[in-house]
């Protein structure tokens, strides 16, 4: 069997878990690894690949893994596609996601390439799930609860606020889709943290969720990389009211989102040229290997 | 819009939900019944609609919902795929799907049209739950615990035993996919209970689970149509441990089918020509209306 050769884009966090993720696939080999240094200061797991600072660089790249940050992926992915590339994102913009994949979907047809966009938890296999309940009880409501875990856009949005030295803002899902933040911080010299919260407390971010700031020593001693999701749908099947679902994970943030960017790294080799979501691939194509064995064992 | 012409072919329980969610859906347009009496003492919920008894005797039916019993529906789907209509089923004898499959591939290709089997709740939408998790977690176990609920399986076995008069089987899940079977009987005159339980549990339908037989006054007292499945995964994404996962429903059973049926007759007029199980059919196609709008709502 040919494997899949990827390339990693990006080698910050989430590059390092696509780089485990690839390792375990069977189905996969790695071309190589882009990063802006090159291999300068090169991490020792990387000593075994590639380190270039281009992609044109690396030989016979199938699919490129895009581990940038979500606002770069629009200007990696078109100059990636262009080489006849396939790529795959977590793009979690979620009111971009519509826009990114009509561009995308423009390019990787000009270039006889697939896109698989906004492929990582949620947007990703949450959105799966969203998408078929909503099918299979067509009236209802959905709430996607988060938490408890840290939220990364939120924990910037603090960093940014003057006074703060280092900062974790953690997601706690109080149901029915509402969100506690639970902000916790270390002061620079000279910030009084009355008004160091106040701030916080006010900045778009934050103003419209129940926030409280906590003063800490460290924040570095808090910090894990656990998070979670309960989704839920009471809905109606035809006529039928009260059918009850829940989805539920407790999990590793970035080890997760890795996970899902190399499945969707294998799905991008089974599409036609576009630009997809996750949803619009058949969840049997995020599988290694051959499709009925699959169906005999799962269905 | 032009809508989706259905038709019902087989009018029992499912037969009766699936009206209601043909009824209930935006897209869809019911063609007519199909039953073995034909108009002969038709339930007055028909009387709005054709009711034959030969699918040929309905006009320009796009696509036939089988709700039929699952032994027959290879035959059914067969001769209907060849007057190009496109089929869909609840086919749940999980060892016999891949063969459905590759049976049904064939003649589906042979006349242009599509055919999605095994699409109820399990096999069906757990499929796809299983499926995604297999993907997103390749290492570790799943388990799929049933119930509380009925089993017509086991029920059905438990009526061929000599001496019952009625019967319920009901499905209690014990965890790791291990359940336990509470059956309820009345007795027919002259039998002796002992002896009636001892060769029901002696059957092959219950003789490797742990079950319990109780006579109650009244089966029909104790008849629900709710049902339930909890289904667990813990495993590993690249080389991260302990990944976990949950998906819990409670529902209707039947209601439940019938809309996933309807579902994936919508989907059936998306897809190639060709067989297909539910994993392999992106979620998106299962919704009706415009795919960009709901991947801005939902993704």
């Amino acid at each position: 069997m040919k494997k899949v050769r990827a390339a990693i884009v990006g080698y910050g966090n989430i590059g390092h878990y696509v780089l485990e993720a690839l390792q375990a696939a069977p189905d996969f080999e790695i071309a190589g690894v882009v990063r802006r240094a090159g291999a300068e200061n090169c991490p020792a797991e990387l000593s075994a690949y590639p380190v270039v600072k281009n992609i044109k660089e690396l030989k016979d790249v199938d699919v490129a893994i895009l581990c940038t940050p979500t606002r770069k992926v629009e200007e990696y992915a078109k100059e990636i596609l262009a080489l006849g590339i396939h790529t795959v994102d977590s793009f979690d913009i979620h009111t971009g996601i519509t826009a990114l994949r009509r561009t995308l979907d423009a390019e990787a047809k000009k270039h006889n390439t697939v896109s698989i966009i906004s492929a990582g938890w949620d947007p990703g296999s949450d959105s799966i799930v969203r998408t078929m309940l909503e099918a299979i009880a067509p009236k209802g409501i959905t709430y996607t609860n988060f938490g408890p875990g840290m939220s990364m856009g939120h924990t910037v949005a603090v960093k940014a606020i003057e006074g703060v030295k280092a900062a974790l803002s953690m997601t706690i899902p109080t149901g029915t889709g509402i969100h506690r933040r639970m902000v916790y911080i270390e002061l620079k010299d000279g910030y009084e943290f009355d008004k160091v919260a106040a701030a916080i407390k006010a900045d778009p971010y934050f103003v419209n969720d129940e926030t409280h700031v906590k003063l800490v020593p460290s924040v570095d001693a808090l910090l894990d990389m656990g998070h979670g999701v309960n989704l839920t749908r009471k809905g109606v099947s035809g006529k039928t009211q009260n059918q009850l679902f829940e989805f539920n994970m407790r999990i590793n943030n970035p080890a997760l989102t890795a996970q899902v960017l190399v499945c969707v790294a294998r799905a991008a080799m089974r599409q036609q040229p576009g630009c997809y979501t996750m949803v619009e691939v058949p969840v049997i194509d995020l599988l290694p290997g051959d499709r009925e064995e699959w169906i005999g064992h799962l269905v």
